[in-house]
């Protein structure tokens, strides 16, 4: 058994990785933490786990000794925060899984402009692994300290990488817009997502310097062999959960959404998480939430010569905790899929 | 591996059956049907079975020669229907599960009454176990006939249970307010149930005479030990899933809410799946969504002399398909849990 | 003109005020205050109004001067506060009509009792009048300072008023369920309320003593013409609007649904907002919406000899800003629709 | 007052044309009709108008003798419908506006290659006009017979043009992604609009050919004097009402956000119904529900020279039922915001 801590336990990415978690069959999780939640139970922190085992599990606070006994620690905490913690951890032969912004870019420099603050400890991040599986999987086996992708960036990059390194796409700025459901706003409470606020309005948010661009143009660059633009407007859906990203791309030949759907389904033959649609399927976020699975969706827009890819996934999963377990499995030599292969809910 | 068989899995609750047998550890589907979906396959039925190893599972007739090598039939299918076919599975010593509403109720003429039909096989009706475990857990291990309780029947009467046999509920009417979320429904559209004539609407509906109601008073009789009458109302809530049922009654003598929780604590102390909650904590349905949880809360109103009790449940899952896996498990001398122990989501 | 001033337009009932005076022809809405928004305009208070003229009205302090020329002061203001400071109004012959609880209940001791504070001013607790027109039509015209009605008081005064005075009703508690859209809780904001923790879910609150509670028993029993008990349990829809209420009462002899809602029907003949529905139709909350009416249906249960009466309104219509805007008609001598009389929306 | 009728009154269309014809001081809706719904009362047909005068009036077959005495009749039917409808209007010299895509396209070969059937009147074609009041007022006044335009189209097109004719627009395939809500979707139920099928899903359709495309083209080309390209991806919202349009486009320059808005703002500083948002403010579907108000957000993204324009509007009221009346007061002389000048709800 893989003994995990999970340090930021109460938002609602440390409880995603705490219901993902009870239904791992190789970890366990020994010690949680939070600085505003330190004594209560987990019941207390979130009612869903009343009348389970895990609910009767107290909150600690991070310095907790029982953090020194795990194999591995999963910080889900605001950018800056991780990054000055995650030392500690190393030193001690802890692996660490971030599921915040502070090991997913290569540069100081631009995570200095994009965070506008100083990171921590900018020698970390060459080392730092970008934990997107199925782009990065080799070295997510090997790496001890790994940056969990953003949920943004996850469902835009596997959308555009069966593309990038082809003739199909022109050079251009690629045009993404995708639409998230609230939770990836955080828990803390706000005037603008106060439940009447925010029920039945859609909107979009945090134009046009959104903080997870520099990391989707760092990934796809790499990808591309060249460097990738990207124009990137996110929205909110009055729903909890699920992100759907609509990419809109100049194709660089004539092509078919044949031509294109069999491209995607090639790359993606042996990935567990990704299933590519064909016929009339087009995504939809509801088929995906609560599991670690990805949906895609191209076609071919002879009118326009433009490429247009759908790609859906649970942000809250796919998007950050169920990710994250996925990079364990590979740190940790399991079977990629330990732990996260339910299918979804209906309805 | 209990091979097992499920006869409408198209609808809701063969939906979902499917999903919580696939977290089964000791139980395999091998057969489903459909009348309306033959020939296509899982994935094409339910959009999140996309991308999983049951979504290549085909649909088949139920007249399909692989149901009888199961060792388990699960009936998700109309009134009247399921009656008519649970013979034949008896008759080849295959057990039946009816998640229906034909093995319910142990009188003909009370069916007959409130279903306006007459039922198919009214000599099964008192071999057949009302399948609610926290209430009947020996008789359902030895039976091969099992009436799965209706959704509203399982959140009140767990509610009523502690209560019925002591003296401090009075004699009288048991007041019933109950709110669904719209799944209960069914699958099938309605014009006032598509997207925009439900949503943002609360509604009651099935005034005065819902068939839940003799299934609720011949089980809640027989715990009280003297007819009791109830009298219903249950509404609609625009969300796809959850049962909130608020019970008020008279109390017998004068009492506390603490009085009266300890009495639920003591009475549930054993149950895996119901929760009684205690201090300022009360139910809510977002705490027991996708599980097979109960959670109960009781107070005691001075000023009136009334108890009142309130129930959440996930119709689904404890309403339906959860609480026959439940008497699945038991049916088969499994832990009663197996299968059925992930906490909840959130959010 | 009517020239009218609003205190605590920042919340939903002031803005309800707002939006209703918007369409009003004989009243002019001259100023509006708010202690935390003074200064900034209504398009920045309320998203709803941005482009229309009363956009650009700047928010002032309750202090203004320009209150001095109203007619009539709307205080839409937590309890206690409002008591506070409608002596002033008063004192320059300005009408207030209170939106908040401080001018209700009639008793002092009562208001301290269940507010926790000493009422500010119970010299004025008689003199105010409870502002509900449908059964206080005549006092309210002749009134300088008026009570509004509670939304959930609204909602089951009018269910009951038909039936109190009558053989009909058996004595004995009245049991009211209650659910209510979450507007009903305020704009500021709460953790359980934050959108992801609301969304999808059902609950109950403010068991077994919610504040309402003195002023709906108050009015009933003056209906009635002695004491009644109500047990009361309000819950939170996962909607913005809405309150439908659940009575359920002991018929004093055996009736039928006909005669009770010829009953209704006759009581109500001549009231421009209360439908009361025949035949198989229900009320639901959507058909109410936005607007000031009141949609009532009666049953008889003869089975348990029980009467079931279900009541929709709007929380903030009929149950707040609307039902100000009827009392302000009233007091001013017009039409008791006007302003008020547009249909519902669909959907 | 203007005489007016309505055929296809039981849609979403023709419900929100009786609804705010209600408002309306000019005009007088005397004739409804609609095959399905014949004989029944509007109260019926739209629960939200029980309880008000418009409930009591009783659908018409189309055939009714009543509509010859109409001054104008609204068309809210199926394409293809309303054009074979139309000529015998306008024969008997009775204007008429279409709620529907017949009257919107000049060519009828394009109506032809979009809508898989022949015109059925292309005579018409040149003498309709397209009735989007910003952009064409000057030929509405005039007309006898206007296509009103789709809701996507309105929302596009307003967001568009104030850019097209200027330089800073390069040329280039211009990008859409819109959300609707589900009402755009009709009134008529569908598997996958059923309520727990819809209810937290957000999704794509109608890629990459929706019908609305043609109708866009042509009017963006008019107005930049030259042929425009757009790709176009159309989504569902879980929710009622509300169209939010994101465009991206290539700029022509070098601009920037203050540049952009002020151009937008001189465009439409003397539109009653366009708002053009500055600072920070961003368009939200919640501000224009229920309004004939669209609300505008333009930015330059100096990374990558891109101009985003935000558009919202409700596609029931300014995308159907609101322009039409707003066409209705143009064509009859009166001001042109009469019946459409209430601010929005909140919340």
């Amino acid at each position: 058994m893989i003994k995990v801590g999970i340090i930021g336990v109460n938002g609602y990415g440390g409880g995603e990785l705490l219901r993902l978690l009870a239904a791992h069959p190789e970890a366990e999780v020994t010690v949680v933490a939070s600085r505003s939640q330190a004594g209560r139970t987990i019941a207390q922190v979130f009612p869903s786990f009343r009348g389970t085992r895990w609910g009767h599990l107290v909150v600690s606070d991070q310095s907790s000794p029982e953090f020194d006994e795990c194999d591995l620690v999963f910080l889900a905490l605001p950018h800056g925060v991780s990054a000055a913690c995650a030392p500690t951890f190393l030193a001690k032969g802890i692996k660490v899984i971030d599921l915040g912004a502070d090991f997913r870019l290569k540069e100081a420099a631009v995570y200095a402009e994009w965070y506008n603050q100083q990171h921590p400890h900018p020698e970390l991040l060459q080392e730092a692994v970008y934990g997107l599986p199925e782009l990065n999987r080799e070295e997510i086996k090997k790496a001890r300290l790994i940056g969990n992708p953003g949920c943004y960036p996850t469902s835009i990059l596997l959308a555009l990488a069966p593309l990038l390194p082809t003739d199909l796409r022109a050079d251009g700025v690629i045009i993404v817009d995708s639409k998230s459901g609230i939770s990836g706003a955080g828990r803390t409470t706000k005037d603008e997502l106060h439940f009447p606020e925010a029920d039945q309005d859609f909107r979009a948010y945090g134009l046009v310097k959104h903080r997870h661009l520099p990391e989707i143009e760092q990934e796809a660059s790499k990808l591309a062999g060249k460097e990738v633009l990207v124009s990137f407007t996110p929205h909110l859906i009055p729903v909890s959960r699920g992100i759907f990203s609509t990419l809109n791309l100049a194709a660089g030949r004539a092509t078919s959404t044949q031509e294109l759907t069999e491209l995607y389904q090639a790359f993606y033959k042996k990935e567990p998480f990704v299933t590519v649609l064909t016929g009339n399927d087009l995504p939809q976020t509801k088929a995906v939430l609560y599991t670690n699975r990805v949906q895609l969706a191209v076609r071919y827009d002879s009118r326009t010569n433009r490429i247009i890819i759908l790609s859906v996934l649970d942000n809250l999963v796919k998007g950050a905790a169920g990710q994250a377990i996925q990079n364990m499995n590979l740190l940790f030599g399991l079977k990629e899929t330990t732990g996260l292969d339910a299918p979804g809910l209906w309805p």
